[in-house]
């Protein structure tokens, strides 16, 4: 029987690129629910090819327009509620959350809440309240399937091995385009040079984390949750060819690391059709075409987010929140040119300064921190 | 409670270092057996030490002597028949067969049929006998775990994956000392010269066959047996680092690697633990002090023993067993410096020409073959 998928972000990069996988295996997976928020146009021809049960896009307008339009016979619905709405009233054996940034929380804490698993590409979910994640996650026994290639790696080099064996985790990190230049060089990049990642083709919000190193940071929290693995036991090494998209050191020294050329929809199909695997047409990797592996230690002097994503996580408590949702506010006021590259960085560095951290215990508690970041925030 | 160990081969290489993972984890590991050739002294000093309920060595005369020694209560036997007693009288959870080269056969049949699991450190006993010793395994019921760095690195990768999902085995080779030397460079190479592996410290028959690339011919036909793959889905990459020990291929693209500093205690420590790992106090790996990895094809043309292995696991049948039993002798004789570097080659290719391959069904079937190799070699 096919396995049915609530697809969160449709008309993203994950998103385009999860639909792709379900074409190429149509008698395995069967698209119950699609949610776009602004790609209106994109989102109506998804409707016609899948036919989903539930549509949902970002706005009303929208909402009536694509009433309009389609001729199936799915049920449109808007905004957040709509999400909501379909994840509690759908029939979905697995939900892809692919939204971006810290908007991602609230469907994965109601997906879980509503015993579905999740293949998750939306990391800010765990970053900004992997606590709260985890324990909905456990109570519910809902397993999380990491999207992320790094993390996709990672689950898949413990696959068959035992928790306790764990010793260290090695992310690595391309170093994304900004990799070879000095301090004062980086400075005086801009948003068209930030974009161009040298290895991965991804949606903005994370090839701008790229550049900025950001989302190495997110993913070492990601990890600290997904894994149950402190802090310390992360270590992120610099691999400009993104052929090794992580690794793992068991405590008898062995490590065992997951390869691959970079295309994310390899691991996108893993989540997919976890915990099985499945044939596809996609390129091998030759390492006697590619010849040559570097690795190189990163740079938190060059790249000040990676650093604040770690002095969040260790503070712990509502901090990392704070980092999350900073970071997608400057993120795009990056895009839109209203900052420079340090001025990221710096305006997250003070806006921890001013937080009080606190304990959370609920999505509410969440996004009343967010409300606060909000607020106060200046760049 | 302790596993019982069986050790074959006990003053060698993989033998000496076993020893040392078991001093290291002495409340989890009993030598009940050691067995040794002609190291009379060594295998004396390893008796007093973990006092084992049987010791075998391999002529008589020595074995009267140790018995005029050793103070412990330990029954000496001696030679083959002396292995053979032992397997069959023995309480071993697991035998570790690390006898070098094609003598290994006898004990592998003779622990599988006594129904006890082996970690395997003598690949030539599958190279030889793989239909036989895979048949028997089967019928007993018994396990083998490889103790070679690269088969122990893909049965690691292999854990938690189903044998469905296997699309490609990548073998990695160093290229031994002669890598980089033309044709007529290498055929100016003596023993001195070949003794020195550039990344692993071994025996000298494995010293030799990892010059002559001979080595990663059995080692294919190993992984043929072990891994239940088609010789045509096995690839030799030359990987000088020594890092990534071996690869496996999923059929969905993805790749899972084993890393680690070249030390053979780790696979043999993974062999013994199995399937558990063990922590211990060897060196981890830092790839940021590595630097770069690198990767070239194989050139069967300036070591074409790669290419006759592969030709005699081709044509199957006893061939095999002719390319095992004739690389044990020639690599002798070019140890004591009777012939040169291509004189072994060009001998075993000259055999295999000889040979009329045909079907096998016993150990005898196989001793008997070895007895005409013995018979018609000639260099």
């Amino acid at each position: 029987m096919a396995k049915k998928i609530e697809l969160l972000g449709s008309t993203g990069s994950i998103g385009t690129q999860t639909l792709e996988i379900v074409r190429m295996h149509q008698e395995r997976f069967e698209v119950s629910v699609l949610a776009a928020g602004e790609n209106v146009g994109l989102l109506e021809k998804q409707i016609n090819e899948f036919k989903p049960k539930i549509a949902i896009i970002g706005s009303k307008e929208d909402c009536d327009r694509l009433k309009a339009n389609i001729t199936t016979s799915t049920r449109i619905l808007y905004g957040f509620e709509g999400i909501k709405e379909a994840i509690y009233d759908g029939e979905a054996d697995l939900v892809i959350n692919a939204l971006v940034g810290s908007r991602g929380l609230g469907p994965t804490c109601q997906a879980i809440e509503a015993g579905k698993n999740i293949a998750l590409a939306n990391k800010e979910s765990l970053v900004s309240g992997g606590q709260l994640v985890m324990s909905l996650a456990d109570k519910h026994n809902v397993t999380i399937i990491p999207v992320d290639s790094e993390h996709s790696a990672i689950f898949q080099c413990l696959q068959g091995e035992k928790s306790l064996a764990l010793k260290k985790i090695i992310l690595t990190a391309s170093g994304g385009p900004f990799r070879k230049m000095t301090k004062s060089q980086i400075e005086e990049m801009g948003v068209k040079e930030a974009l161009k990642h040298p290895n991965w083709s991804m949606g903005s919000k994370i090839t701008i984390d790229s550049a900025t190193m950001m989302n190495k940071g997110l993913e070492i929290i990601e990890a600290v949750w997904l894994f149950n693995i402190a802090l310390e036991n992360i270590e992120v090494v610099v691999h400009p060819q993104s052929i090794i998209h992580s690794m793992v050191e068991f405590h008898d020294t062995s490590v065992i690391a997951q390869l691959g050329l970079p295309d994310m929809k390899v691991p996108i199909q893993f989540a997919l059709s976890y915990p099985n695997r499945l044939p596809n047409n996609l390129a091998s990797l030759s390492l006697t075409d590619i010849c040559t592996l570097t690795f190189e230690k990163t740079d938190e002097d060059r790249f000040p987010c990676l650093r604040l994503a770690k002095e969040a996580q260790k503070i712990g408590k509502t901090m990392p929140c704070v980092l999350t949702k900073a970071n997608d506010m400057l993120v795009e006021a990056f895009l839109n040119e209203k900052i420079g590259f340090y001025g990221l960085s710096d305006s997250i560095e003070r806006l921890m300064h001013k937080h009080n951290p606190c304990e959370y215990h609920s999505l509410d508690d969440l996004l009343e921190v967010e409300a606060w970041v909000e607020s106060t925030l200046c760049f």
